[in-house]
Formats: structure tokens, C-alpha cells, sequence
């Protein structure tokens, strides 16, 4: 059965597609929701804000150290919720399938998800699996949605919530999903040890909220960096950012592969990290919450909101040698399907 | 600006993501959900039921007689929820695009979208570009998900609640969907007449419902056809159905297109065609009400459920001639690609 690859007739809608979603999907994403097998999964939600997010994936290579595309379509989904306050609790799972892709690489990709899923406290509820013909993908795609809820009485986070003077943080060294994607793809890097960051950041805000952090904006870095949502976030905050180089961690390794391939670690995806603006007398105690889970330990304050209202919002860089540079987003491509 | 290409980097994250999103997806998707393009979407529900769906499109082509990958994506999506009772209130996009893809293409798509979720009373809340090389998709692949919610009172409707003489009826003519895209893709058929029957069912749903039918059970019949849908419904309500093929509304041009092609109209895909249990007493009163709606105009009665809790669960077709004809899931592929 293992041995079988994907077919046409997998996708299309008839017995094959049900023995698919029976053997395959309702074993490992065992839930009631989902095994209704129902047109759409009624679900419980209790009291508070929903929120609702989705991001489709096709990263490549489909597995690499630390991750594979399973399980980042579950973090990614999760901390897009996340970064907004509200706790995880439903996914959807959209795959694309390329005909003659091995059932039992498809295995191990939802055995994976379900993992990260279990994981994150978050259940998968709804999917739908299409498959094309060879050639017209890369072995799949996958779609997460999710849907989040955040309670009533906490405030709303968001750029327009930073103020001046505002400490920023991150939860650790930046980089390292970016590296290990582009070291899995390269010959010659077959004993190099960077790992993805890929995680579910939920616990870390959780912790932060219920350690009494009055948190005002939250962003994982992914797409575009580090420096990359900086920049965005100014805009949106319409405020002014001072980073201090020396105080960003970054990895020896990561900043290795950076030098050999021309990159900037500041621009490198990651897929476990978020930068958090919180009050600067609060910095401390986030700190300290912070570094005390596994995806804390390195957790840093990386520098704070000079100004807000600010009509020439923008990201300052403090380097190492002192200087002073303008941290603009990339406008081109630095590293392709790296989620 | 239209007659630009995509590229690798509009799907990056950066500068050109942005460009992007909001100049074709916040323009045409306008709403203050979206606006924020925070990593997730809050949204206003108030109380009822949640209910949560999503599917994939892979469409070939993007554009046929009645639709495009664009309005299929949208009303697909709303009929899931809509099959449950659930009122369609939001939905997410998640664009997966091939590098050369021409810009303007993609904003028909959107355009089309914007239409389709503006007709059926939807907003479309949160999106992701995701753009991959050249060869590695056909164009554009599309997901949808959606959020809908059903009034408490209500009760819940599936495969559970259809009883033993619930009368079977369906809004309109089968195959329409499935011809259409079936003759868009040959040669020859450039002065074929026949349009898919893509549409939103909910103000079908909606209007059986305040019209004070009680509705069992109602199921799209997408992929697998009427007779795929009706096969696998039988079996989760392990229940057997009397279908009358000479109640079964079928257009001219779809029988023909099916004697060409060889093709049986009961496995045909729609994408605005449902099959709805009712109470036997009530199906007069549905008919009308079905019949009053421009989706429902040759709506019918085609069958019965004979039997409930059956220990063999089972589709019979009395055909034209009076034999009778077991109808069971299509096990192969029928016409690949069709949603």
C-alpha cells in the first residue's frame, strides 16, 4: 500500500480520493470534527475575538533539517494567529498533489503535521486534497488556514498599539530556517548542522500575557527577514526603529553561510522567531519569561521605538563599528520558496 | 504596470509583495478586515455555530464558458458551509502563482473573485502570494477557505438526520459544470453553447429555509457527480435511495456531449447543483420555493430514501426503460482537473 504513488484518480472526488482520506488523513489527524467528513466541520469556539489566517506553502526541498513542509504549514498558520494574541485552535489543510508523488513520502509529511499539530494544541478539521497531472507541481503544495480566538478583555495588538519608547525584542538568534534551507539545496553542505527554527511561538506569547507583559505588537520573521518586517512594521507603525547590531543573535554557522553565499543574516527567513514591542520598563520581565522556554533561551533586546507619529517612519541599523544605517525592505528576491 | 509579468520576488515578501497585494488584492477585495493585512484577520460573527471548510482549485483552463478558477474558487467554498446550513461570512485566498504568469490575467481572476464573493455576500478577509519557478504549476492554483455560521436554534443537518421516505430533490439540470470544461478543453467545440452552472447556493439554502422547510441533508454535487455524491451519501447515513433517471433534469448538449465523449451524466461534475432531503410532505412546498430562484428554475423531485439504517447501503436508478441500475462512487477518473 506504502509503495502505491499518487494518481489522477486520487483527486478526484471518487472512491480513491475516499480510501485516501480515510487510511491516510483521518488516522493521523484523528478528530470528531474531522471525521465527520462533512462538506464544512462545525466547531467549538467559547467566547472571545476570532481571528483568521492562511499561507500556502512550497518550500523546497519538501524536507530539511529541522522541518519539512508539514510541519512549517502548521507553525507558520499557528504563529500568524499567534502574532496576533489569539490562541490557535482550528486548521484546514488544502494539499496539491503532483501525480506519481510516493504515498509514502504524503505519509510522512500529514504524519508530520499532525505532530507539529498535537504540538501546538491546535486541531486539523477540514481538507481537501486535488492532485495534477507529473509536472505541474513539485512533489505538493499545501495550504493551512486557521482560525484563532483571542479573549475580549485582552486589547488588541497591532502596529497601530507602538508607542515611544517601546523596547523591542526577539525571542533568539535570526537566520537559521533561511541557512538550513539554503545549505539542504547545496552540494557539498551534507554535514552542515544549521536547523530550522520552525516552531509554534503560542506558548512563548501565552507566557509573555500571562507573566503580566503588556504587550503591544507582535510579528514572526519570516518572508523578508528580520529586516524585512522591521521595515514593514515601521510603515504600518508609522514610527521610527533604532537596532543595535551588536545585540542581534545570530548564530555562527548562519552567519558562515551568510559569507560564503553574499547574505545578509537580517534578511534571512525564519520561521520560529518574533520580534516583540512591549513598554521598555517591561523589558526585563519579558526577558526573563522569555529565556526561561526552549524557544527563549537566546531572547535579546535588540533596541526600541525612537518615535511615533513619526512622518519618515523608517529602521535605523546601529553596526557594530558604530555606524548608521537605513534598513529598507528587500525589493528583490534573496532566497526563492523558502516557506 | 498590466502588462508586467510575475516574478520569483512577488512572492518573497518584500517590496514587491507588497506592491502587490495592495494594488490588485486590497483594491478589489476592499474591506477593513483585510486593510489591516495583519498576520490574521479579526472578524465580527456574533452567535450561531462555526463552521469551517476549504478546498483547492487546479482548473484547466482558468477560464470557461460560465466561470474561471477565480468565481469556481469563491462559490465552491460557500457552498461547503452553505451545505451545512451555515450562512458564508468569510472567506481567505491563498494564491499559489507560476513565474511569467501574465499580471493581467491574475487581476481577471481577482476581478472575478471580488465579483463572485460581493454576489454571494462574502468578504474575502486574509490572503498569501506564493510564487514558484516557471514548469512548476499551470498558471495560477487557487485555495479557498471559508468561515459560516448557523443559528443556534437551527438544527444540524447531514447524513444523520435523513430519514427513511425523505423525498430527494436537486435545483437544476446535472452535468453542466463537467461539459463545460470538458468541451473548452477540445478542439471543435469552439461554438458550444454550454456554460457551467457555477453558483453560490446559500440563497437557495436560505430561502427552503425561512420558507419552513425542514431540510435533512444537502450536498453539492462537485466532483463525482451526482451519482458519486448520492453513492457516498448513502453509505454515511447507511441508507438506501430510489433515484428515477427520467426525473433527472439533463440539458440537450450536455447528453450530447456525453455521447461523444462517452461520458455518463450522473458522474458529471456541477458546481451550482445540490441534492437536498426533505420530509415527502414537504417537497411540493421546496419545489416551488426552489422553483421562484433563478438556480432553481427546473428544480425536481428525483427519488426517495427507501430505507434508514440499512445494513446495506445502496443508490438503486430506475432507468428510463423501468430496469434498475446500482450507482456506486466512480472509482477512477472521470475528467481530471475539473475544480
Amino acid at each position: 500500500m506504502s509503495n502505491e504513488l499518487i494518481r489522477l484518480a486520487h483527486g478526484a472526488g471518487g472512491r480513491l480520493t475516499g480510501e485516501l482520506v480515510e487510511e491516510l488523513f483521518l488516522d493521523r489527524f484523528r478528530n470528531p470534527e474531522l471525521a465527520t467528513l462533512s462538506d464544512s466541520s462545525r466547531l467549538e469556539t467559547g467566547p472571545g475575538r476570532l481571528y483568521f489566517t492562511t499561507d500556502s506553502y512550497v518550500v523546497s526541498p519538501l524536507f530539511f533539517p529541522g522541518g519539512d513542509i508539514g510541519s512549517l504549514a502548521v507553525h507558520g498558520t499557528v504563529n500568524d494567529l499567534a502574532m496576533n494574541g489569539a490562541r490557535p485552535l482550528y486548521l484546514s489543510a488544502g494539499f496539491i498533489l503532483e501525480e506519481g508523488l510516493e504515498r509514502k513520502l504524503l505519509e510522512r509529511v500529514v504524519d508530520s503535521m499532525a505532530r507539529a499539530a498535537d504540538a501546538a494544541g491546535v486541531k486539523i478539521v477540514t481538507g481537501d486534497t486535488k492532485v495534477v497531472p507529473k509536472g505541474l507541481a513539485d512533489g505538493l503544495y499545501l495550504n493551512t488556514a486557521g482560525i484563532g480566538l483571542r479573549p475580549e478583555d485582552l486589547p488588541l495588538l497591532g502596529p497601530e498599539a507602538i508607542r515611544e519608547g517601546d523596547a523591542i525584542l526577539i525571542n533568539g538568534s535570526i537566520g537559521d530556517h533561511g541557512a538550513a534551507i539554503i545549505t539542504a539545496r547545496e552540494a557539498g553542505f551534507e554535514n552542515c548542522t544549521i536547523s530550522s527554527d520552525s516552531a509554534a511561538l503560542w506558548e512563548l506569547v501565552a507566557a509573555l500575557e500571562t507573566g503580566g507583559v503588556r504587550l503591544h505588537a507582535l510579528r514572526d520573521a519570516t518572508r523578508g527577514g528580520l529586516g524585512g518586517i522591521l521595515a514593514e512594521l515601521a510603515d504600518q507603525a508609522g514610527a521610527e526603529f533604532l537596532i543595535r547590531e551588536e545585540k542581534i543573535p545570530v548564530r555562527e554557522e548562519v552567519r558562515g553561510v551568510c559569507e560564503i553565499f553574499g547574505f545578509d543574516p537580517l534578511f534571512l527567513a525564519n520561521e520560529g522567531k518574533m520580534v516583540i514591542f512591549c513598554p521598555a520598563d517591561e523589558s526585563d520581565s519579558a526577558l526573563e519569561i522569555l529565556r526561561r522556554h526552549p524557544l527563549g533561551r537566546q531572547a535579546a533586546v535588540i533596541g526600541r521605538v525612537t518615535a511615533a507619529g513619526s512622518s519618515r517612519p523608517r529602521v535605523t541599523l546601529e553596526t557594530l563599528i558604530g555606524g548608521h544605517r537605513l534598513i529598507d525592505q528587500p525589493s528583490g528576491e534573496l532566497v526563492p520558496r523558502i516557506c
